[in-house]
């Protein structure tokens, strides 16, 4: 019995995932959302860290449901060995294994990869951890906010007045998460053809690095450090973010004749002859004055009226939503990018969607709700019981 | 012959790249690495866009050749027709067809989805566009900063006093290009049992409200707008940036007894007994009092002097490196994360690695330049005139 299984590519397989709080979890909800079966292994008593996390709604954790959506859950102890018995068996009926422990952990429960790979050749492992598992900082733990730091994202992130700023969305765990999951999928691929899996060893400091592929190649160029984001392109002017009446948005303006028709929406008709503003190189350097021009018409009017007016005119332009705007957003709605969950206890929980859209494969709105700590227990151990007719 | 091919899961498989600038380009590079034969159609004369992208070394962009190491190129006009019969002849041998042109852009050249699917029943088809192949603003181009905006990452990332602040890297690019090879790599493992194909749409706007998922799980639950990021943590403290006597640093000290030991480490032994900063939450309420007391004392020494008292007391931190600090970070030249292309006339390239570590395959320090425009056509079309053969 699948009891959260969507249809999807990756229907038919059946990931073991022992990982906690984001990064890896991230990964798992996309495997989840592309089909696979994903059991949540979770250590009794208190699951996973983030069911602890608030906000809650009626007790239940928004973060952890917001990332386990439609896996399944049993308690295991790795340390006890009736609850090995269990695991080791799931293990051989499963095709990927996933954890984001710090490097060693894995070794230390017996469970490292020459093990895993002698007894079952076929299981793709993937080990999701802070610095990856070589390197003088193989065992250390990691934070978001950390590897953000020591990735080089942060010192490009900010307003110069400043220290640097950390990226509003987790990204030392996202990008990690998303890592993992093309790691995965790409060694499902080869293993179609071989048979045999492999281990894939993500740390989130490389994938923060691997980010920051064109900046390294500018430095690397030209020796320049890159100096922090603000709201504005460094070399494109006017593409900024500016205030509005209401919401600030962002306009991208970024050759002459776009120049020339912002100045006509705006009545700036003077601009473009004004020596400060000319070429893009002269409005580049005279960001600062032709921003307070810009500025002080914009606050005039509301950022719809704009919106609307500078779309008219064909010019680059959009809205910047905060969180509640987004979920109301029409194209957002449109592609489905909000689904529900219907938890038992919580009721109907809102969160993102999945941006993978594949022809010929539903996108339902409504999906299966994360599953409460062991919660599938019992028809997990009854698959198990029915041997090898459980996998297709 | 295959010029430029890698060991790799991916190996043997064939990516036909009609992708420009960035997130689709990003995307192929992963699959290059991960051992794809990535053959890049572009358009005669110019080429992709980003070959104009400075900045340069002798005369090539440093831009370009980072985020195209270890591909062909083919340069093929897809409006003439001697031209979409050697495209054509490509597509009957590859596994992968990727472009990133706006929606509607393939069914005007004639190559929309039911026409591939139709001759082409193997092929997996990827369209990484701005806003995805529907809804209201399927056919609009985006730009990474107005997908930024309009998908909430930048309402978070930012000061108070500011407007929202982009993110340093170009997240709305790269996030689409992750999800985009997720799909592929999916579709070719599900393509392995059944023998078809499918279409992957992504939008930029679609990913970057992937990225939101917890945001947005909050705010549906308690109908908080998260504020902007600044440099720290929203609820635990201290868990920010500080300025040092040189680079500023994270430091996390996230409950009791590591502020405590922090404490210990900067001389404030009266911290933990001041009414303002004795629990984690009057910590969050007086983060500013706190900030100030501890940059004080920071600001006294080099950062490399803190990081390694902070270390010694078992408290997490890290350098908040830039760029420059970045290449020379030990973990990440362990972990080959810096690598080299050597180019014909711009010299050695250096540029961020592969971060997905595979067991068993070679992972080198030094990778295959990118292309010159159609470079590879000789080799291109003497495979062809080989035939089946061609593919292993």
């Amino acid at each position: 019995m699948q009891t959260s299984a969507v249809a999807g590519p990756l229907a038919g397989l059946i990931v073991v995932d022992l990982t906690r709080v984001l990064a890896g979890p991230f990964c798992t909800m996309l495997l989840a959302d592309l089909g696979a079966r994903v059991i949540k292994v979770e250590p009794p008593g208190t699951g996973d860290d983030s069911r602890a996390f608030g906000p809650f709604v009626n007790g239940k954790s928004a973060y952890f449901m917001s990332i386990n959506r439609g896996k399944e859950s049993i308690a295991l102890d790795l340390k006890a060995p009736g609850d090995r018995t269990v695991f080791e068996s799931l293990l051989a009926r499963a095709d990927v294994l996933i954890e984001n422990y710090r490097g060693g952990t894995m070794e230390k429960l017996g469970y490292g990869w020459d093990m895993l790979h002698g007894r079952f050749p076929a299981l793709v492992y993937a080990a999701c951890s802070g610095f990856g598992h070589t390197g003088p900082l193989a065992t250390r733990a990691a934070y978001d906010m950390v590897v953000q730091a020591m990735g080089g994202v942060m010192s490009h992130t900010g307003h110069p007045r400043y220290p640097p700023t950390r990226v509003g969305v987790p990204i030392g765990d996202l990008a990690a998460g998303l890592f993992t999951a093309i790691g995965i999928n790409a060694a499902l691929v080869e293993r179609a053809a071989t048979g045999q899996g492999r281990k894939i060893d993500i740390g989130m400091l490389d994938a923060q690095v691997a980010l920051m592929e064109n900046a390294i190649a500018r430095f690397a160029a030209t020796g320049e450090v890159p100096g922090l984001s603000e709201g504005r392109h460094p070399s494109i002017t006017p593409f900024a973010a500016f205030r509005t009446a209401d919401h600030p948005i962002v306009i991208s303006a970024g050759n002459d004749a776009l120049f020339r028709a912002l100045a006509d929406v705006l009545g700036g008709t003077a601009w473009p002859d004004d020596p400060r503003f000319r070429t893009n190189a002269d409005r580049t350097a005279n960001h600062a004055a032709l921003t307070r021009a810009i500025e002080s018409i914009l606050v005039t009017e509301d950022s719809a009226h704009w919106l609307a007016r500078l779309d008219s005119a064909g010019i680059p332009c959009g809205p910047i939503n905060d969180t509640g705007m987004l979920l109301a957003e029409p194209q957002v709605t449109a592609r489905n990018m909000i689904v529900t969950a219907d938890d038992p206890v919580a009721g109907p929980v809102r969160m993102a969607g999945n941006p993978i859209k594949l022809s010929g494969v539903p996108d339902p709105q409504t999906r299966a709700a994360a599953p409460d700590l062991d919660q599938h227990r019992a028809a997990i151990l009854a698959d198990l019981a029915e041997g090898s007719s459980w996998k297709r």
